[in-house]
This record gives C-alpha cells, structure tokens and sequence, in this order.
C-alpha cells in the first residue's frame, strides 16, 4: 500500500486546558501564536487503481466536515455521516507516523516538485535510488475523481465478478508489474498547476467555505514496495496542485499494513487540524493522536451495528468546543461522574440566567430609555430599509398581508357592528394602514405588526353603549379618552414604565399568547360553525320528493297595514309576488312559505371543505420543507408560500365550483361607513365639559390594556432565540403607540396595538438560515431580516386594498378563517407550556428529552403545567364574560400567582420550567461574581472563552427577560 | 471510590474466528464446550451516596442490551440510549483488572457471604483486618433502587445549591467520616434473600428475558482507602440476593481513579459475557479486554457530540454477530478496503440468491406437488384452530370483513348490470361466504382470501353479452365453462404446473400488483366522482333567490298517449300531480319543470367529505402507532382497529348529519336476485350439444386467467418477508379453486380467485411483534399469526351479512370508497416500483440508502424503472380496452419483457434491482458450490453458521422465488 497524506501549515490554535503529558506538549505548541484561525480543511481520500492498461489514483471518500464514501456500485456519493473508525486503526496509525517520513513546512508548488522534495528528505529511510523513482511514478499517476464519469461497465462482465474481489485484487497487483513504465509522461499532463475545467465546474464547491484549504491523502497497494512506507508532508503555503483539486499537497505516503484504516489519517487532519498546523515534529504529531486517542468516544460493537452510517448530528460542536479535544479528561470525568456520582455535578447546575437587556432597565432619568432606545435605533436606519430587498420579503409581504387584511375585515364588521357602524370595515382599512405604516416607520421593532384585538373592541363596545344610553356624543368622548390616554402614555414612556415587564417570567407570556392562541383557533372555528347556520342544511331531503320543496313569496294581506316595519309601502296588487326575490319579498311586506326558504344547498359544507382543506394543505405544505423530494431550494419556497399557495388552490376549487361562498368584502370607495360622520371628529361643542376631565377614568383601563397588550407582545418578539441584532425600543414603541391613539382618535378610526400572533407570524417568514455548510451539516439559523420594508408594504398593501377589491373580492371568507385557524395553531404549537401538556399524555418512555425534564421530576412539571391550565381556564372563562375588558389587569393577575409559586416550587426546579422572578436574580448575580472571580483566578485561559460569549450578549443584541428556549421552532410560518 | 461488580458463570460461547494472540486465547476458552446459550444479562450500576445520616447504594444505571441512566432531577429513567464510553477508562479497566481481585466461581448464596468469601480470597493483596471490616461495612449498605420515589427534596436548599456541585461532594465524603459505623445492623436487613415487594412489582420485569442474570456494579467512593481498590468476582451459582434485585452476585470491588468510566465495566460483562462467563483466570479477562479493545468504534469527538445520546439502531446487531467480537480484524480489514481499495470486496457482492422453495419444485410425478402440499399442510390441522384465538384476530376479521363485503357489494353490483341480474348482489354475498369459507377450511395457504376480480367481471360481461346474441342459454353456458376450467384446473394441479411461476420476478410481480393497486384507487376515485355526477350541484344558486328554484310535476297533455313507454297508465285527472314525487310523476308519465329539478344539494359534498374523511383519518390513525403519546399498547390497538374506527366516526357524522347519502344495500332476503332462475343450474336441456363441447375454448381463457390472478397472489402472500412458518401449498389452492369454479358455476354464484389487495391487508393485521424486548430494542417482526380461524369467521359474517342489513344500511358507500382507497394507496407504498418511482423526484442526496442504489448507478435504476412505467401504462391502456379479458396472459407478456431486459442490464444490476431469472441460477448454483467446497476447505470453523442459516432457511419455512424486500411494511393494516 501507498499511503500519501497532504496538508498545509497556516493558522492558530485555541486556549487549550492542559490536563495530560501530550496534552501539556500541545499546549506549548498551540499557544505559542494566537494570530489566524485554523482554516478549514477540505480532505480526499484517493487510492492506486488499476484502469485498463493503466495505474491511476481514484477518488474514494471526501470530508469536509463529515465523511462521504464513493459508492462504487452506485456511482455517487454517500449521504454525509460520521466518520466511524476501529481503535485497532487508529493504533496502526501511530506506528505509521513513528516510523514513516514527517515533513513538516515543505517548500513546494507543484507535485512533481513536492514529491521530489519529499522523497530528499526522507532519503534517510534508506531507499534505493530504483524504489524512489518507482514511487514518484506511482505518486505522479493521473488523478480521477468522483464528478468525472467512470466509463460504462459492461454488463456481462460485472455480474460475473460478483464475490470475486480478492481475485481481482491479485489480479491489479499483477498488472502493476507489467505496466508500471508505462505511459509516464501521458499521466502527467493531468497534474499542472491550474485547476481543469472539470474541478471549476464542480459544483461541491458551493458547499466548501472560502477560506478552506485541502489536503490529499493517497493510498495504494504496489508490488514494488516490501514493507509499508508512510509519508506525511505539510507544505509552507497552501499551493493550489492543478489536478488534486484545490491541493495545498502532500505529506504522508508510504505501504501500510492491511488493516490499516485511512480515516484516522483525516481524523488527524481535521480534528487536529490546529496541532498539524502547529506541530514542530514528530513527537507533536504523535502527542496529538495520544490526545486524541484519549478523547474519542467509543461505542461498544455489539450494541451497534459498526454498518451503520451514523447521521450528523443536528446541532454540530461547536468549533470552540474542539479545542476541549485538548481537555478530554474533564470530559471523561465529567462522564463519570454523571454515572459513578449519580450525576451530580450535572444535575444540580441551574440554567444560565437570562440577562437583563439594557432596553428595560430603569434608567432613573426623564425619558432615558426613550433617549437610548433612539440612540440605539438610529444606527440601523439606512440597513433598515435596503437589508428588505429580498425573496423571502415577498412571501412575508403576501402572507402578512393576508393577515392583516383578514384581522381587519373581521375587526372592522365587528366593530361596525358594536359602534353602529360609527367604525366600520373602512375604517378599520384606513387605520391600520396608516397605524402600522407609521408604527413601521418610527418604531424601536419595526417586525411588530399593529392591530386591532379583542379588548380594544370590547372597551369600544362597551363605551358605545354607555354614550348611546347617556346622551352622550360617542366619537367626541371616545376622541378625549384617545387624548388623555395618549398623554398617560407619555408619562409611561417618560418615566421608564416599560421596565416593570422585567417581572413577568415564561409563566405569563405563555398564559397570555397562549389565551391570544386559544381565542383565534376558537374564533376560526366559530366562524366556520357560523357558516352552518348561516346556511342551514336541509337535512330532511330526500331527492326523490324534489318536488315538495319549494319557497314561496305570498302577498300579504291587503287588508292589514300595507306599509311592514322597516319595510317599503306598495299596493299590494302592483307586485308580481311570485317573481320576487327573498329579500325583495320581505322587504314589501310579503312572507315566504314553503319546506325550502329556510334552507340553502351546498354552501356551508363547501365553506367546510374550504376551511379545512386551506388549512390542512398549508400544515402539510409547511411540513413539506423537511421532505425528501425536490432540492432544498425550492421545498424552502413551497414552505415559505405555502399559506399562498393553499390560499391560491382553494380559490380556484371555489372559483371552479361557481358557488355563492361568502366572499371578502372589500369597501371600493373612500368614505366613512357612516355617511353622518365626517373624516375629522372635533374635541369640543358636542358633550359637556366635565366628560372632557372624567374620561381620564376610562382612558386609565385603555392604557393599561394598551401598555401590556403591547409589551407583552414586543416581548415575544424580541426573544433571545430570534437572535435579532438590531435591538429593540419599549419606550420609543409605546411613544408611538401612544401617538397613534390619538391621531386615530382626531380622525374617528380604530386604535391599534402590538398583535402577537401576526407579529410572530412576521418574524417567523422573515427567518434566515445559514446557506452553505458543510455536506451533513444542519442549516443553522442566524437570525431574523430585520428591516422596515416588508411591514410598509403590508401597511401599503392594506391602504391600497380598497383599490384591489375586484382581486379580492374572490376570496371566500372560509379560506380566511383556515388561515385563521392555522395561525392560531401553529403559534401554539412551539410553546413550551403546550408541549408540557401533551407530556400528559406520554407515558415517560416516549416523553422528548427536554432538559427541565433531565432535571425536575416529572410530577413537579405536571403540577406547573396544571396551575398554568387552571390559570388558562379562569381567564378563559372571565374573558368570555364583560371581564373582558380588564383582560390586560388579569395577566397582572398571572404575575402574582407566580409570585405565589415560588412557595410551592424550589427555585431550582423554576429556574428550569419557568424563569427565577429578578429580585432574587440580583442575589444570585452577586453570588455569580463572587463564584466568577474565585474561577478567574483559578484558570485564567478560560477568560477568552467567557470573553466572547459576553461579548456575543452584548452585541447590541437585544435580551428580553423572558426567554422561551423551545420556541426557536415556533409558528415556522 | 468502591466499585463492585457481580456476574454468574454459565453458558456457552460460539466458534471464534482466531486473529490476534488475545483472540487465539479466546478462542481456546471459548471453544471448550457448547452445552448452554449464554443467557441475557442485566446489569445494575449502584453507586454509593449520603442520605441523611446514612450511606446507602443508589441505583444510577442499567443495562439490559442498552443504557438507561438515572436521571436524579427529573426522578426518571432516561430513555435507553447505545452506552457511549471514553477509551481512556478502558484503558483503565484494564489496568484495575490486572491489579484488582479476580474471584471466579465463587460458592455463596448470600451477600455477606458473597463479601466475606470475596474477601478472604482477596486477603492476598495485603489489606489490613480494618480495611477488611470498613469495605464489608460499607458494601453492606442498603439498597435503593430508582423504582422507590426519593425523598421530597425541600424546595429552598436544592435551589441554592446550584453550580455547588464539587461542594457537595467534599461534604458528603466528610460526613461518610462522622457516620460510618451509624446503623449497621438497620441497614442489613434490606439484604435478604427473598426478593421484596418493590422488586416483585417493578414492571421492568416484563422487559427482562426469562432466563435473564444479574450483575451488580457498585461503585463508591470512601475516606478509609487510600489507593483504588477493585474486585471482580463470579459466583459459581446464580443466586437471587434480596435487596439486589435479581442479583447472582458479586464481583468486583475497590476504589478506582477519578476518571474511571464505570459503563466500560458493564461492557465486559455484556459484551464479553461469553468471555467474562467463560474467563478461567485473571488474563484470560484481560485477553477479553484486548480483544474488545481492538474492536470498538471509535468516533472523532470533533464529528459527534458526546453529549448525545444515540439512539439504539433500528436492527439490533444479531447474537452470531457479536461473536464477530473475534473476528474485529476481519471488520476492519473489510472497513479499510472498503476505503483503501475502493470498495471492491463489498460492492461486487451478488445479494444472495434466493432459495427456491422445495412448494414450487417440479416433482414430475402425478399429482406429486398436491401430495407434498398436502403433506407439508396436515401437521398444522389443530394449530390452524386454536392459534386463531387472539385479540388481534378480532381486530383482523373485522377490518377483511368490511374489505370483502365492500368489494362484494361492488363487484355484485357490477356483476347484476352487467348480467341483467343473472347474478346480483345476493349471489355475490351467497358467493363470497361459500368460497371463502371452503377455502379457508381447506386451501394451502389460508390467509389467501378469494374475492371477485375485475378480469373475471370483465369475461362475464363479454360472455352475456355474447350469449344474449347467439340466443344460447348464459346460465347453463356459464356452467358448462366453469366444467371445463375445474378440469383444466385438476390437469394443472396434477401436472405440477405452478412451478413455472418462478420465473416471474420481482418485475413481473410489482407489475401485476402495482397495477391491481391502480384499479383499487382509480375505481375509488371513479365512484366518489360518481356522487358528483349523481348528485349535481346547483351551483348557479343564489341563496336570495331561493324563490326562483322549484321544481314541479306537470300533468301530461291528456291528449297524448296515455301510457308513457314502461310508465304506468293513468287517468290524468285522477292524480294530484303536484304531490307526487319526481319518480310517481315520472312512472305516471308526467314531466318536471323547474330549476331544481335536476340537482340535489348537499349529498354530492357530504359524500366527498365522508369519503376523504374515512381515508385521511385511517392514514392518520395508522401513523399514530409511530407518534409518542400513550401507551405503545393503546396505540398498536389504535392503529390496529384504525379503519374501523374510522368507518365508525363517519358513520356517526353521517348519521348525526342526518342526510340522505347513498348506504350500503344489503339484500334481506335469500332469494336470487332474478326472479326467474333457481337456486340451481341444470347442466343440460337449454342448449344445443356442441356448446358443451366448445365451451372448452373460452374455459382455457378462464383457466389462464384464474391461475395467473391466484398464483401471482399466492405468491405475493407467501413472501420470504412475511415468514411464514407452516408453508404453503400452491397446487392445493389452485384444486381448491377448481372444485369452487364448478360447485359456483352448479349455483350459478360468480368465479372466485385469490384478491391481492385484500389478502396482503389480512396478512398485515395479523403480524406478529415480539414483545418483551430490552429497553430501546426495536421489537422485531416475528412472523404472521397463521391460521384458519379468521377467514373463515370472515366469511361466515359475509354470509350472515344478510341477516346484518339493518345495522349495515347505516354505512354510508362513501365510506367504504375511502376505505378503498386506502386498501389501494397502502398497497402501493411499500412496493420497491413506488419507491424507486419516488427516486426521480428526489434530489440524490436526499435519496433513502437503499441497497440496490450504493451498487447500481441511479441512471440504471431510473431506466429499469422507466422500462417498468411504460409496461404499466401499456397494461392499463390495454385494461380499459376489451382486451381486459386477456389481461392475465399480458402478465406473461411482463414475463418476456423481463427476459428481454437480461440483454440490457446486467447480471449484476438486475440481480440488486430485480431478481436473475432462475435459468441463470442453476449455472450460478454449481459456480456457488465449487465455491462453497473451497470455502470449507479454507475455514471449517464457518462451516456451524451456515448450517445455522440453511437451517432456519430449510424449516418448513416457505420460500417463494420472488421476494421484496422492502415490503416488510407494506400496507401496515
């Protein structure tokens, strides 16, 4: 065997913990330079093959990050996995690398060159001028990789060599002998020194970051040799070798004993990329596979089938924690420990505390976090806007938009509705268009989208109904409650208020998107129940006595009043009643007879078919994503359309169907639903001047319910996991929330709040996730498009929509609610709270490994997750009734009866469930200094590490107090 | 630390492939005697911790084949995961076993005697009297186990020792100082010899195997040792030890070094058991760990976190494997040539060729294949019976007797069109229950289940319509064919045709089974389509003018023709045509009017939403076997009764709906359905004498069909995949089918033959699962609950049916289409066809690692599947024709296009793909054994597996020629 290994010297190591002798080598070694990081290392693996008359060097097996095999049969590479090597290998390796030649920083630029200079140096092994010429011919052979065809076997003769290996085997060796002189200067032309055409076509190169360098490892059986010859040759400058791909070259080559395995060789490569690049000789090679040797994890043979490919595994070590390969003891005693001391040292650990963001601390001055939260925004300004020029955008934009205009029609008929149309559908268009384009213009989190919600039309509700029934001007006391209400925002804002919201732990954020959650599901499916009622079913057809059911329109008596209540006066006589239609017919007074005018055929059971098939194909259109079929590229755009996509499909099956579906109404024209009232509502004249003073009271209860209903939700936005990187503004939020109120108050339009679900159905399509990684490796996900153009348009879109309604108008309004039902579902479905609810049904085998599980017995979880649920129902309960409308006072309400479990739960067991409230959190910092500054003086090396995690935290990145570690996955809209 | 180890000498081991000097030691130890099967083991880590004041031994780990780890928070067991392990604390191991004490075969039926006999033979290592005394005191302590709850942890201190964990570990060894004598008799008493409560009631038991042993390994560590101290002892007797739950005990102890991995101690006992029950001395354990050593699989730490749990693989490494533990050299040699030489060893391979069952050999003697069925089917005559009675059964009949009545009613319907009622639903219920029962009670193989088929419906048509034409008589025609076909039937039995059957392949049989999955889904879709035509909708409805639509009975014009054309007479002035219904007015010779009169509302949506209902439900509920909640219990009886429960809710949606859907008819009374025939065919009279004679020619159309439609099911059912244990008896079925062919033919019911959806959805819901398995073992698919009993109570309820009518007409055929449906759609998935049709849309490296893609190139898997589609098409095209009547001859067409294809692909792709044709094989065969002989004269010692296998192979187990492998999970009814 012929076995070359290449590499390239460049770049620098990590702080490394020292812990063994070898480890003590490395970490002189390693710590002599700190200035370029290692790069990464692209790996081949070719071996001698016979191809016809010829010898060539064949591609067998890449790494990159993981080992991808050639399959020979197949013709194509393996899925990526995790390299497995037997121990017997690895030992082999290490007498290779004792024994066989080391060169260390070759002086090299082509192949020839290197292997002429490789084989000068180790000379002193003792070759015969014959064995060194017969080696640079092996070595010098054509290169052929996997992306090039290999000819077409001939059928006849492949199925014959079945089994036959070892014959064939003989058989090349044979070969070899005869051939060896043959062709030598044919072979070389392969080898220049500028990349062919066939590796700059090859598209694996997408998947190889930039900075990588490669290295070769080549090996070979030839009769020549009489005992394994190793090599391992690392070059002074990465040397791109024309047809070793991008090579910078060789190192290691020499016959090696059979069972020698060649995956150790890249192990050494890429595991130990930082000691290859740093070693100085022999013996720092050898120390790192004595380290590496320590470290590597065993798994016992006969509970694991060595055949098996082994998956990557979903979250890759990071790259900080390779250089742990360094500190492998406190690994394996870590191990131990978790088994021999019951696990001790793992299991008492809380959780990180979760760093208090700077935006909600209490600044103590006038108007300080507002002051902060613009000097934090302002840098953003011009990213805010070009980082929007993007695909997904355009999928955000749909989906939001469909959204907010579903939010609007439903808010703007129902507060139509509650006001007597004082506020109607087109009203509800214009404010939140011009709410949210202002909201997306100037606030601190642009990715919150404004809206209507239920408390809002609650109060409204109630608040007309108290004017109506005083004699009271509703719009002019509705304008001053705006008022006064924008004003107390201003004092919130001016005084820091925002930052009590620090006290409210994962227990309440959940009771409340819960709650948000449970009342769209419920609203979606009362809508669609709506629909059969609306058009009742004529359950008692029978088709074949068609011919009783019919609807009559009778002419009223002529005797009785001719003019019906709310009806139109005509003669009786002057009226064809038979051709009348319904309306018309109960209009003029008419009543209708007969076994069908209560009924309507086909309707609500196509409104059903709609409903769940919208949202039954969006679910499965969203799980698609993680589907075999089609490339990534274009399942990522199926899932990111989806919700169009299945909007799209059942308009056409409705469309196709030709049925009277209740359809979107838009408003086409620009005017106030109420003809009697103007754009602009005047403050004074209509309502005494004490109602201007008293509706301070009322304006009190709307903005509490505005303050938390926003912040609560600006919260849920700027969680932690959705790693947003341009900070976040609660005041400067509230300031314009506040601003907004009173505008829409001036103009007699709705006022608009932070809505949760859109909002995380916003972040949610605007994620991005890494692109190109390594074969096998998981797109990691790097953050959230944070910019302001995508929430402009949809507010755009919206205002505009009263121009669209001829498109829209073919929407029927049961693909609504699916969209609807499906947004409620999937924002339940990623949150923690929810997940412990189905562990109740889990028999604890099959439960996830959460890690609150790992570390709070199972019923202290149940019993959380109980009081949540009995929580959730009184809420539920109170809203249904006119509580409603001090429905933001109850989540107070939460907040204290958290405040109550810290005497039923140990702060161990909140820590993990929910979060520890932040007055003890000050005790426990301090603790934590103490603990870190005993540490610091203990290990110094470990400073950097820390170093960079805080910095990482303090990267204007913004930290809300509430952090939701299982809600990464949530609403993947 | 104190680390104990227990383990009981017994067993046997298995011949060992001599390597390595360790495995030549081994190999000796092992190879002595082969009298028991080494049994399983279970291995419990204790580890000793503080509670209160005492010390005690708490249970942190076990083993059955996997680990489970104890994890102390969440008071749980973790989910059993592959015991990953750092090769440093192997290296360990084996230095304390070189110094610690080896006791083997030590007498003692208790453990104090266990501790005190260890200890005297261990006395040779110099401890002093008090050492002696502290280690039996601290052994000694009690033992709690993870199935009693622990002590309620006060919410307070566990919160605030966060971090501390080092802490807690100095202060615990400080208090074991104060304490160690506190209590010693108290503690002793948990240490009895008869097990206790808690261990009798610990459910584990169930995952444990009977003849399972125990082994215990304490670890601990304790203030009184200054160096580690190690014991490992073997009991000569398996003994039960109190406290220790199933415990032959003790083994190892002293104290061992701080990064000592315990779980590497469980890895001799339960991989080397062989070794470890077998060791006759200290080095011949060490030789053990050598060996395994040399074995393990290694993973970088850089590729794999090791904080990962592995999941156990889906195959567990079978028991033969593991003695490949020995032959480790070997694996690496394949693993590395696999790399190093291209893989050629292991991609050259043939996959086995299939043995060819001794059922379809020609035995060239009169009637001689039906004498061996006969033979082979009389053993199993009382265990047909009595292995029928099982919950599962229940589940089964239920499901196939829905299946049969569904297609009863179907093709009955079909048949009495187009039969003019000759033969109806009645005769096809009376049909069904007859033949199936027969066969059931006698046929070969009994899981087939006979059924109507769409060739057979087809020649019936053709054969009326022919007769009705050419004035001959249909019935007695009819008969005097079914006459024939039974004797050609007898003459193929006699002569041991169906052995040419092997010639089909894998091809021919995916054709032929795709293709009937086809129809099933096609006429499932065809008939819900129907309900559109059926039912029109009225889709220019507008609910507003609902007065508009009606639809009246107009009298007919009195001076026309008073009788209308099959109408009945009437005086038109008699009747009040108005009230009469559409199908009075239309008898009576009255026309309708109106816009109504031609639709029906509802039904047709209703229809659509019961039947997708019904198939998206049983998919769903099927898949719920796979999901994580409830017991694995409920939810494999959940899944099992999937479509029953279906049929069930939307039968109760129906009904709650209260619409006038098309129900399931069932006739009620037993009387044909033409009134004009009897219950009996007479043979002669009707028809002049030649067509008794010609009647010969088209029974040789009918007999080709039968034989190829029942044998290509026969063989299907009779997979390799589906192990069947009482073998089969094709020439048996194919009598049986013969005889019913005439005794039908008698009373004039339809022809009956072998269905393949249906028999393969009778074989799948009585699979068998093994069911104690270890803990994270997959549980293995054992084989199909083979007997008589469920067919035939099938069928017997088939034939009651007609007495069942007034629950029955609740089902609505909606319904049952969906149930179609999914018959078709399941079949469909598991075939290797769908899959490799899959393929074309997946991107390469999204592909499954199917074995027939790592050997042949995905081109020439794409061409054989495109061969195969275009074959389809043409088959279907040709379904549609007249040409359906020949559609079992094109079968043969499939075999020919399959000899054909031997010119385009070779041996070798074909043989991965596709199955070599049987011609081949014999020349293969005799290559094969010059191999085999050669191969034994090189390694006897392989010689015992090989037995093995053609053991299993040769046990009466059927083996058809065709096998799918990928079909183990098809249609997992």
């Amino acid at each position: 065997y012929i076995y070359i290994y290449s590499h390239h010297k460049d770049g620098s190591p990590a702080c490394p913990l020292p812990v063994s002798p070898a480890a003590e080598r490395l970490r002189y070694i390693l710590g002599e330079e700190d200035e370029l990081p290692t790069p990464t290392l692209f790996t081949e693996m070719d071996t001698l093959q016979q191809d016809g008359d010829e010898l060539e060097w064949k591609e067998t097996a890449r790494w990159v990050k993981f080992e991808e095999k050639v399959e020979e049969g197949g013709e194509r590479w393996s899925k990526p996995h995790v390299s497995t090597l037997s121990l017997h290998s690895l030992f082999e390796l290490r007498t290779c690398l004792q024994t066989g030649a080391v060169l260390l920083d070759l002086e090299g630029y082509s192949l020839p060159q290197i292997v002429g200079g490789s084989q000068s140096e180790s000379g002193g092994l003792g070759m015969g001028l014959g064995l060194r010429e017969n080696i640079s011919f092996v070595l010098l052979r054509k290169h052929r990789h996997q992306t090039k065809r290999t000819k077409h076997r001939s059928p006849a003769d492949v199925g014959k060599t079945g089994g036959a290996a070892s014959e064939e085997r003989t058989h090349t060796h044979a070969h070899t002998r005869t051939h060896t002189r043959h062709a030598q200067s044919q072979s070389m032309n392969d080898i220049g020194d500028t990349p062919s055409s066939d590796q700059l076509k090859n598209k694996f190169m997408k998947k190889i970051p930039r900075d990588a360098e490669a290295s070769n490892v080549l090996v070979g059986e030839v009769d020549f040799l009489d005992k394994p010859f190793v090599a391992f040759v690392r070059l002074a400058q990465a040397t791109t070798l024309g047809g070793l791909t991008e090579v910078p070259v060789p190192t290691r080559w020499g016959p090696q004993p059979a069972s020698y395995h060649p995956v150790s060789c890249h192990v050494i490569c890429v595991l130990f990329s930082d000691v290859a690049y740093k070693a100085r000789d022999r013996d720092d090679l050898i120390a790192g596979i004595d380290e590496f040797l320590d470290e590597v994890i065993v798994l016992p043979p006969g509970e694991w089938d060595p055949k098996i490919r082994i998956e990557p595994p979903k979250k890759v070590t990071p790259a900080d924690k390779r250089k742990s390969v360094l500190s492998l003891n406190e690994l394996g005693q870590m191990n131990g420990k978790a088994g021999a001391g019951g696990g001790l040292s793992e299991d008492e650990e809380m959780p990180a505390p979760h760093e208090m963001g700077e935006e909600l601390a209490f600044t103590g001055r006038f108007c300080g976090g507002l002051y902060l939260d613009i000097k934090r925004k302002l840098p953003w300004v011009f990213s805010d806007f070009y980082e929007g020029f993007h695909l997904q955008s355009i999928s955000a934009v749909l989906f939001i938009y469909l959204g907010c205009i579903t939010n609007a029609i439903t808010f703007g008929g129902l507060l139509g509705d509650a006001t007597d149309n004082y506020q109607g559908v087109m009203e509800s268009f214009l404010g939140t268009a011009l709410a949210g384009t202002v909201f997306c213009l100037f606030s601190g989190q642009p990715l919150i989208i404004l809206s209507s919600t239920g408390p809002i039309l609650i109060f409204e509700k109630l608040l007309y109904e108290f004017s109506k029934s005083n004699g009271i001007d509703y719009m002019e006391l509705r304008l001053w409650i705006g008022i006064h209400s924008c004003l107390q925002c201003f004092v919130l804002v001016a005084t820091d208020a925002s930052y009590i919201i620090r006290y409210m732990t994962r227990f309440t954020e959940e009771g409340f998107s819960s709650l948000i959650s449970f009342i769209f599901i419920s609203d979606a499916i009362k809508k669609m129940a709506g629909s059969f009622k609306y058009y009742p079913i004529n359950t008692a057809f029978r088709p074949d006595y068609v011919t009783a059911y019919k609807c009559e329109c009778l002419a009223p008596d002529p005797s009785e009043s001719p003019c019906p209540e709310g009806g139109v006066c005509v003669n009786v006589t002057d009226l064809d009643w038979s051709q009348l239609s319904k309306k018309e017919c109960l209009t003029y007074g008419g009543s209708l007879q007969g076994t069908s005018c209560k009924f309507v055929p086909d309707l609500a059971l196509m409104s059903f078919i709609l409903f769940f098939g919208t949202y039954s194909m969006t679910v499965s259109l969203k799980k698609f994503k993680f589907s075999r079929y089609f490339p990534t590229k274009l399942r990522k755009l199926i899932s990111d359309f989806s919700i169009f996509m299945s909007i799209m499909t059942f308009v056409g099956l409705d469309m196709l169907m030709g049925l009277k579906t209740p359809k979107l109404i838009v408003p086409t024209e620009l005017r106030p639903t109420r003809p009697d009232r103007g754009w602009l509502v005047m403050p004074f004249a209509k309502n005494p001047w004490w109602v201007y003073v008293a509706s301070f009271v009322p304006a009190l209860l709307v903005t509490i319910l505005i303050f938390m209903d926003q912040q609560i939700s600006a919260v849920i936005v700027n969680r932690k996991e959705n790693k947003l990187k341009k900070g976040c503004g609660y005041h400067l939020d509230l300031f314009w929330v506040g601003v907004l109120m009173a505008v829409c108050s001036f103009l007699g339009l709705p006022w608009y709040v932070a809505a949760t679900v859109i909002s995380i159905a916003h972040i949610d399509s605007l994620k991005m996730e890494s692109e190109s990684s390594a074969p096998g490796e998981q797109p990691q996900f790097l953050g959230v498009r944070e910019q302001r153009l995508t929430g402009i348009l949809v507010f755009v879109l919206t205002g505009v929509s009263i121009f669209l309604a001829p498109i829209l108008q073919y929407i029927p309004m049961p693909v609504l609610y699916g969209v609807f039902l499906y947004m409620g579902v999937a924002s339940l479905s990623g949150i923690q709270f929810w997940d412990r609810m189905k562990l109740y049904m889990m028999p604890s085998k099959h439960q996830p490994d959460f890690a609150y599980l790992r570390h709070v017995p199972l019923r202290r979880v149940h019993l959380f997750t109980l009081v949540q649920v009995i929580c959730l129902a009184v809420l539920w309960t109170l809203k249904s009734t006119f509580l409603a409308i001090i429905f933001p006072i109850m989540i107070l309400g939460l907040m204290v009866v958290r405040k109550l479990l810290d005497m039923v739960f140990s702060q161990h067991d909140l820590a993990w469930i929910d979060d520890v409230l932040p007055v003890k959190e000050k005790k426990k910092k301090s603790k934590d200094e103490d603990k870190k500054k005993k540490g610091k003086e203990k290990r110094k090396d470990k400073k950097k590490t820390d170093d960079l995690d805080d910095e990482v935290r303090n990267a204007g990145v913004c930290c809300p107090p509430l952090v939701i570690r299982s809600m990464t996955w949530i609403i993947p809209v």
